[in-house]
């Protein structure tokens, strides 16, 4: 492979698919800012103070437009601008999802790692968590070469996609032998918004493996709630309108789980005038969906009367082949929860005889031989507010990045204080609040003051934090 | 203008934009199907005894997806076929919007009316009323042609559209004499859907002037409630999140005007997590506003707090340019009432040094150049649902088109009976019943039957129609 | 029966229960006042001028808190204060319910009509027609009297209140045989605010017996929807929660009928977290409740699942005691619609066995001795807001009572103009308008105004009314 | 103080106000059962194996229907039924409230302690946490005793209470000087159901103080989600119309603080109609209102526009003097959250020349002087669910009470495995999840099982729990 990296008029290096689209996106940036106030009013507080003077900030994030408003904002903040560039790279990650996808990405989560001469990154914004395993995969191997002499073998591995990341450390051993170990005794720490990266910094915690401070912001209530309640109950009807066009109003819909993504869910459709019902294993969950006058049952009471279906479980095999078989004629099936594994997609595409017919992109509609009937599947079972609409808001992804924004910023003023050790802790409440409170300016919200008296009264801090940790709002 | 009809295979003559797009519309139209549960009952129960058993059915209707269904179940319903032809051609129209619009449109519709030598047609669909204008126009020319050799002159209207209409009426004077009389002496009646259409019909019965008998199934409860509330609810958070992605949640909406098309996207907007400010003139609208929980006051008031404003009122000159001038940046303004002079684009688009960024295609961004905030502004003012996303749903549009199948079985039925003089009707109460019934086994719903004994004591027949014609719904 | 009129210090006649009662009587007027805005309104607008100065009005009302405060807006606006006293004698009706309840009804009621030598009334505010009734039967007497001399005889009816109504006539007959001819002569109209009394109405002008012109404030708008929709809206809840202190939320609710008063009930089930499911004989109501995400289902189908039932059909026979055998224990059972007959009560208290337990006033378990189930009726099948709460708050009956007074102002001003005849009239739609406008002002509404250029487009006056009559809202 | 103690004819020791009441209080009891389905299932599941066989269980509760179902469910699993008449012996309590409440009060629940010479308790269930408190102060002076014969002195506080529990300790010291630490030695632990029992049960806890197990029930989901939210939601309008009638629809609503009990009043006032403003301090809980569309202002800022005003903030001095001053005539203000302190009402009653009107109990004017404008306080400032309405409904007080059943269940399970030190432990989470299985059967929910392969991929046992501790629901 032989990616080559471009520079801008200004020597600024980066590779992305098309320059000429920036003005374009320039135009879209613009717009999202004014659906970002968290950031804005970062940049607006934080930005006189410069509080990443003299950082180096890498990472690898999905690249959408919230992404760059992200970006400029940590640039505004005073970071290393080569953090702009860097992530402005990992743009290549939206087009190799197309053709080489996977080599293409990991080149790119590497390349943003490389700082040249004066050394870096100081701080990792992550999503997903792959910059901190390429770094962690790196020191291991490092230290297994300084020990034995053996460098990694992909072929050792039957994951592709682990198999690259290998080759990656491989190739740099050539090079330098320290590079990754090098780069680990400069890291400050990692900001992590994703389940699934957060998950992987609690395995390496509990391994002892984990080489510097990791701030969870994946389970801030500003990140959590607002993700999966508000962002859900927005881009499910989203997609489904785009998708199919199918009114909501008086379908009957079913909502696999009640967690915040099916609470979001269900009070979409119920909103749209559709009746819903909910299926779920935890029964405290279950009481509540009770309790806002939703029907609960289990998918094979209702799986041949309702016409929507949604999967919200984050668990796999939630809609199986032999559901499907007993479905009404075009009912609508999709996920919102997290892999295409929610729903039996192997099945179905195993299925003798079954008929596919793509609609229009991301809506395919798939008959049965026998019965002639069919059902109609979104974004190929995958993420079908990503794939049939474009995914959270602006506004959502404001609250998310503010956590990124407002981490960082925490990670690296304690930089030197030994206030965070080699553990991942969850956001501060005072700050989880903080990221809440950059965003009530622009929606038009007025907060009451809390007098020194009462604060006694109920034994809290006047500036906060208000709430206990457990407090589950 | 050379227009040149062309022909099927089997002889049925045509002229659509492009014919190797016919494998998708049947797929679409397929789709559509399951949606409109009105017009397949239609076809279930009606279709064996064949109620249109040799009436030629025409008129001129927006060909969509939905209006195929609507066809296929005329024919399905026994019309002669040609009528399915004869809309066909219709879609002419749909390209007509660019290029050459008006000319094409009015040569579609003449060319629907075209039955050759056995005569026709014997009924009307109309969306609009343009087929019932050209006939009556028509035989008003013949009439003063007849008495005063006078032919109409297209240059005695500023109307750009009247010219259009005058000429075909002077040319085709000269090919027959006679032909929109003999038509009007054949017609036996014509059902109108839309509000524009209905409003002339009542003028011309004012007048004295109309022709045939006339059935508006504009105003059935099972158009215009199901229409303007349920498809406006569905529409408006449709087009809103396809053409600017903004949450809707947080935001401050302001809806100009509280009838059923108002009521519907005030309630789109409140389930969306919006705070709805309600604009009125009408103080029962007002006080209906205020039991829902909105504020209702005038746009002056709100102005520069909301975020989002939604004309719905049917009336002109609801947002002037006065408004946007203060409203915050990034506003959204959109109509989806009736025509855009709702919206003051014509002050805006005339405003000095305003400068327009289109965003998308019906997505534009208006900054003004002293303040440098700017407004977006949805379909050029235009109806935001149609333009930004695909108007409304399948099944508000089997409710519109039952009507019309219903209102041409009641015109055919009757059709010697004398039962309709040359007047407007609306559909009797227990044919809008009726239309609703169809619509509600695919529901699931099952209706309660009214015994003998119950009908009695509330002097209702058993079968209906069980509310007076005031009844409010 | 010897009831005997009593007198105020200042010469005022009256017959009340407990004069002691006056200063709790008058805390609890001022307290509706406050909740009572479209009659303070009417107050502030038309007590300068003077509408009824020289009118003598009186009626037949349930003598309420809010009554009170009706007929002291009456008065406000110049009408002889000997109405309020008429109307206040009425009052004996409340207390007549308990006892010799129909004697003292209609003794009370033709009390009313005399107003000595002066001669009155001259208008008349009806609620149910039944001084209405008794000046048209009193009249239809005299006539056979003066042509026959024949007098009423109440054994010859079965009907226990017409033996009433014809022994007063008869008795009056001796006193003076033109009584109530006289009293026809000089009436202006009648205001009439129920659905019975209404009806009886409409069969008087259908028989052509209506002695004066009658005005139907019920259909107004702002009568109709807002006391049956947006009152039941409150007393629903209101009245399950004093009777039972069920909890709503998780329950499973049928609404027997989708009209106003059922569209109300559904709501606020609904909004307290039930599960609603309707039942409906009519197609079009049906297809409502079904948008609104409401299964609709006939009785038979969720009797023996549901927790919570409630009739508002204005229909007999709705739910039977073969309905109740098969519901779950202390399922609750409730009227809200018209008479305790929407319930099978006779069905219930003969049931061989049945034991009533009663829980509180207005709230019995009835267990059937076979099953040891049993269910809880609440006010025995009568209205349960009003037997088991305290009917709509006082707002709702704003509206109503605005009807009544503007209806009034109407009538009198119109006296001599021959705009009203011998017929049953609506209120015209400009002053439901202003009905609902005098109540906008204490809920902080405020109107937009229509330009005359707008009005002009629209076809519509620049002051209202700005719907057609047949309107739906 | 003289306080007898009776028996009933059975020979079990009791005091309560009025023993022919007692057929009555049995038919609320049957009525309360049925709705309080997790106390039920309780008593089927576990009632065959009698998990109390042997212990002896007392507590310290408000007496009321619900109270006595939990007694009888103890029973019915084999706890010492002197463990019910001990409570039933506490509904003193309730009417010691008026007249020598405190004194009346601590004697029931010294009484409630005193098991003869077989000895006991085992076990307390406690709701405010008094009896655990009698009982630490009792040992803490024994110790003294022991030490250096010193008795508590009440005059040694100003506390009023205090005072009685030190007399009534001090005299017991004067019996048997080891009471209660014999009794400490026996105890197995408490289950405690409120915040400030809960509270001072952790400051005991952080002092070494805690003699014995606590497992605190207020903090599992199942109470404090049920209880605040779902239990405000119902009661708020059940006071609001009881004490006020006044119509919720068209009102501006005002709540302080958007916890779990700001939520459920929001809801139900938005719900019923009205437009909802929150105030809050905690910016998160402020961005939830935005994001469901409600308006966020500082009291100052709308006090003077608002009807309606809820006080849910558990804090003190939230609705003062100069806000009363400035609100509209006839505004109503009501306190939801804790202590009547929430309002202030000491500056109201002082007010110089303030006139108090009693509409009713609980339900009072007060009109200042200078404006003759008044506002109408519910409840003199303290919870008004309770002094207008009759509290949570039964299906509430059953989630909370089956809490406490589990938490018995599981304290005497363990009660000499050492599972449980001398600390505070929340309910563990299957408990948690158990409580609300109980309650699924009634209301027909039925579950999903999770499949062994399922519950691998997403690591969680099968039969739960299902969720991380810090989840929130």
């Amino acid at each position: 492979m032989a990616l080559l990296v471009e520079k801008t008029s200004s020597g600024r290096e980066y590779k992305v698919k098309d320059m000429s689209q920036a003005d374009f996106g320039r135009l879209e940036i613009e717009l999202a800012e004014v659906e970002m106030p968290g950031l804005m009013s970062s940049r607006a507080e934080f930005g006189p103070s410069q509080p990443f003077k003299g950082a180096k900030i890498t990472g690898s994030l999905h690249m959408t437009i919230q992404t760059a408003v992200l970006i400029e904002t940590l640039t505004a903040l005073g970071a290393d601008d080569h953090a702009a560039a860097a992530i402005a790279r990992d743009s290549a990650a939206v087009f190799a999802w197309k053709g080489e996808t996977l080599q293409e990405y990991w080149w790119c989560t590497e390349r943003a790692l490389d700082w040249g001469p004066s050394g870096g990154p100081d701080l990792i914004v992550d999503d997903g968590g792959d910059t901190t395993l390429l770094i962690h995969e790196g020191v291991k191997a490092e230290e297994e070469f300084a020990k034995t002499g053996k460098v990694p073998d992909p072929a050792s591995t039957d994951n592709a996609e682990f198999q690259i990341v290998l080759a990656i450390i491989r190739d740099g051993l050539k090079v330098d032998p320290n590079k990754y170990t090098k780069m680990k005794e400069r890291i400050v720490g990692v900001s992590e918004e994703t389940t699934t990266g957060v998950k992987r910094l609690y395995q390496m915690q509990a391994n002892g493996a984990l080489l510097f401070p990791a701030i969870n912001v994946n389970d801030s209530v500003t990140k959590s709630k607002f993700d999966n309640l508000y962002g859900c109950r927005h881009s499910l009807p989203d997609g489904l309108m785009r998708a199919t066009d199918v009114m909501i109003a008086g379908k009957v819909g079913v909502v696999c789980g009640y967690g915040d993504v099916g609470k979001g869910c269900a009070a979409a459709m119920k909103q749209g005038g559709a009746r819903v019902i909910v299926t779920e294993i935890d029964p405290i969950c279950a009481l509540q969906a009770v309790m806002e006058g939703f029907q609960v049952l289990p998918l094979e009471d209702v799986v041949s009367i309702a016409d929507i279906f949604v999967t919200t479980t984050g668990n796999k095999d939630i809609i199986m082949l032999h559901h499907m078989r007993k479905m009404k004629n075009n009912a609508v099936v999709c996920n919102i929860g997290h892999f295409d594994n929610e729903i039996d997609m192997h099945g179905l595409e195993t299925f003798p005889g079954v008929k596919r017919t793509t609609i229009k992109p991301q809506t395919d509609r798939w008959e049965f031989p026998d019965t002639r009937t069919g059902i109609i599947v979104l974004a190929e079972g995958r993420l079908m507010n990503l794939g049939c609409a474009t995914g959270h808001p602006s506004f959502v992804m404001s609250c998310s990045f503010t956590n990124q924004v407002i981490a960082q910023i925490e990670l690296w003023k304690e930089k030197g204080s030994g206030k965070y050790e080699k553990k991942v802790y969850v956001l501060p409440k005072h700050l989880d609040e903080k990221v809440a409170a950059l965003h009530l300016g622009k929606l038009g919200a007025k907060l009451t003051k809390l007098s020194k008296d009462q604060a006694d009264y109920v034994s809290l801090p006047v500036e906060g934090p208000y709430k206990p940790a457990h407090y589950r709002y």
